[in-house]
């Protein structure tokens, strides 16, 4: 299903190669200055161009289709769009009978009895988080008081990105990526247990990402190996302040207060420009698959503004159901 | 919110020392047979009363107050719920003031403005993963085609769990574990992407489970040190079984109809016998805090089959959804 | 779907000779003060026993299950339930092959595939709008600010309902009736379009009561013979009172500060004394039924309370939206 | 909120004098052939141009953003959009301080802190309709084995209704109207009580449609007035035939097989050309207004199609929601 939340909520749209992607926003509340030019910063931050990124430069220019008047949000449906031009679809018509290996080809066919659009990997495409980015906006306006950042801490399993990415690009090979995600100045209370727990909002936006892999909360697993007594944080004073944060801000499913943190795995980018091994569907032999077209090396690189962005629709859904009581 | 699912739809109530804990299920087809002997395996699986968990044992009778006529859902909600008979519930009182480290005591007095029910943790308290079993048995029936099976692979880091139990017996300290769970015979094509991924939907509702603090999916966080052309699944036949399975069964949020495979950190049991360091919210001071009551040294033992529970709650719902197409 | 609400949410359960009927209320904000005597007043307004109703006299004792802790509400699902004592349920096996008309024996049968529970209606009973009115009170106390109060002004097509129930009896036949429900002191700004209009939500839920066949909104029908220049409401002062009231207090599905207020159409009930021709599913042949059991002569005496509180449970849900900007 | 549905999922967007208006439509199956012109009859029977619509004539072009490939829908979201070209925004500044009554400008005001887009009626314009009418297309090609039909019974309370238009024009005043809609060939089991009966449903989306004061199933109304022996409808054989339909086809919220129909309630149009009284927000004096811009004098002309249209889409979840089970 391509809704999420309660209040704040998102509908998502497009494919890679079709006339567009968009989101429509409901739930926004009126009177929040919103201008195209205010998406810049963090659609650049996603966009590809960097090393290690796609050659595939979009302009990714925002058009607001509803919802906002005078440069404001009017509280009913803000939608946003992005026309796709740099198109180049037919790199793509072969993987509808030889499934890519690691991409979503051989489900897509399956559960859409063939009838999906396979260019550009379609609506599985990454080029769908260009709304989630660009939802992401509103919701850190909702949430402003908050400070959320995500960062890549580690690419192939490096800690110094720029060389993990050297080494990757000489290897002619893709690599995956650990991303972190901090938020300040969450306020106490956020989070509806007993299944609208704060990880669970999280978790399930963070996990329609694709090539996300795993999300673990504070200490996560490590905590599979610590002791109770090393692992609870101590309080320290009336607002809830911790001595420690193995518990990544969260007790109960909901914001205790100190800072909300949490970890995410990236895998590699599943097309890799070498030989792969897969089976052929008309022939039902398996075959080898060269896959060309324009992709990420290291597609982690391009996610942390992605975390950021699933991570405000949460939070801003979740304070909008708070002042409810 | 209380409530979890589309088609096959789940809401939870009751609190640890109230007269009872229950759950409506709401879709669930007509026509299976359920008896409340048949809750009695899974039920014991999350029983305490082995070395290693609370001593606080209730006899776990279900109930069906609805849904049930002549041993055959009928199509109507089916509730079930477990009264609830050996509370001590002066042990509790403390804690409204002196919140426990690692517990929900200061989220739930903010959150609830000092009126929730605090008696044995109240809603948070785990006992109500009671339901959450009593459901899963119901849910198991639907995907009976599928095997899901759960088992602790590690407690305090290491996979020698007895040791592990001993050995935390001998410390005197609570200890985390980890959980894999595994599905064979699923079907290609559950999932309902963007946002109702297989991993959204599961991650969703394992966060439900108190005490957890990661998921990983195939690879997991592994993946973020991997490189794609060994991570890439080869697929190897035109049912879409691949040579590896890094994916863990999961392709753009869609079953591939390989196993479906992930893990679980689960965090060191909150109450432990020693004295802990904690705010009085009375004196605005940091006091010493002994928790006693009744309490799990490694409450990872009784998560697997919760685990297993909530991933047949979710698998239920998506085959559901799945016929709708 | 068994569940309503977005933020006020109930979820209900039951069958006529079942164990019990409940509803879990989900969403019921912390620290109202409950007490199982505070539903007499609502409860005593639906039961059975006056001239007209049904001779099955239930006790109608409601149980608190959760989300009430020192007859306060703690934020947690409140479950209500009603043990069902006075069952005759023999009354009632005939009907699996014989479908009585005006009732839903013979859609159960088809849709539950004969599973359902039949007895004494099942799910389908009006005894379910017991848990209605339950959930009504504590909807109420939520907007207790506002006068919500509905009466039958017609039955049988008479303004004079005891003479017309007098005139039932002596024909031995069941009649309708009409029922208006007005809401005083409704703030302005209830009401969620597009699609959640203060009268898609109230329809919705009145829908939900056995036996509606219409809902109309302050003019109503008659708007579909009326002029523009005399329908529309003249604003008189700035806090949006109109000389007039055909919008029945709503604009755009938004309430706006006027008496909400609509009629209901309420049929008479199915179940008669006297011989009927149906279907027999066995034989493929119509024949003659007689239903007995104990049935109301006019239902309809028995709604005003229902309608009552399905409308406290829709504003209490809009309500607390409301809060959201 | 500006969503409905379970599985066959709409979401709306757009305001009269903005850049577009448009719906998503989510759980569309894939394999659908669709293309614009598919979508022209129906449009077109509810454009502007007859006699006693308003001359705002939009040529109301649909281009599909997402959810097509090779004229079929792929099951990813279909989006269909229409550009506002014929927008006279200088007609309507008036009303942010000098509400219309009947309009919804008092409470989009008040709700919408003055944020609203308030020309045209913004987001409360009947032109949202247009993307009800569109998402009917999509939908009545998913029950197309039900013949759905909609038509004005009745305007101005006149049977005649060119005659009836031909007076309101003579009067130049508005006039509402009454419509019926009839659904043939509608499987039996359709409607998901408790709370998602099938009246529910439908009510839910007709009062969504502007204008709407009433709705009535089968006998409606009349059915208060009625005695059980006649409105009891016979069943006279095994697929649910019954000899009379004062039920309308529905019984305890589930279609019986029988026509599905009722009727629906249609106002003056609220803009009309003469001086009407209404108070200034900014002066808090009553004052003339007089109403310019471009209207329909009785918009029940156009509203047939958009019945249809809800219907559909009522008819297209609840049949993908059967087929779960």
């Amino acid at each position: 299903m391509n809704s999420f939340g309660r209040l704040f909520r998102i509908s998502i749209f497009g494919e890679s190669h079709g006339p567009m992607i968009g989101i429509v926003i409901d739930g926004c509340p009126p009177g929040i200055e919103i201008d195209p030019a205010d998406l810049e910063t963090d659609l650049a931050r996603r966009r590809s161009g960097a090393t290690g990124t796609t050659p595939r430069i979009e302009p990714d220019i925002p058009e607001f289709g509803s919802g906002v008047f005078n440069g404001v949000t009017t509280g009913a449906p803000l939608t946003i769009f992005f026309r796709n031009t740099n198109t180049k679809s037919k790199d793509y018509s072969l993987f509808t009978t030889v499934p890519r290996p690691g991409h979503a080809d051989f489900v897509a066919i399956k559960k859409y009895k063939g009838y999906h659009d396979h260019r550009g990997g379609g609506h599985f495409s990454g080029r769908l988080t260009l709304a989630l980015v660009a939802a992401g906006v509103l919701a850190k306006k909702i949430v402003h008081k908050m400070n959320i950042k995500a960062e890549l801490i580690e690419a192939g399993g490096k800690p110094d990105i720029d060389k993990a990415i050297a080494e990757a690009i000489e290897n002619n090979d893709s690599i995956g990526g650990l991303i972190e995600c901090r938020v300040e100045n969450v306020p106490v209370g956020l989070g509806e247990p007993f299944f609208d727990s704060l990880e669970s909002v999280i978790s399930h936006l963070v996990f329609s990402i694709p090539a996300i892999k795993g999300i673990e909360f504070g200490s996560g697993f490590s905590a599979a190996r610590m002791n109770g007594s090393r692992h609870n944080d101590a309080l320290v004073d009336t607002n809830g302040e911790t001595a420690s944060n193995y518990a990544g801000g969260i007790n109960g499913g909901i914001s205790n207060g100190n800072d909300l943190f949490f970890r995410v795995a990236v895998k590699p980018t599943s097309s890799i420009s070498g030989k792969q091994r897969t089976i052929s569907l008309e022939t039902a032999e398996m075959t080898d698959l060269e896959v060309k077209g324009r992709h990420d090396l290291c597609i982690a690189l391009r996610v942390p503004v992605i975390v950021e962005s699933v991570t405000a629709i949460a939070l801003a859904d979740l304070i909008l159901i708070d002042k409810a009581w």
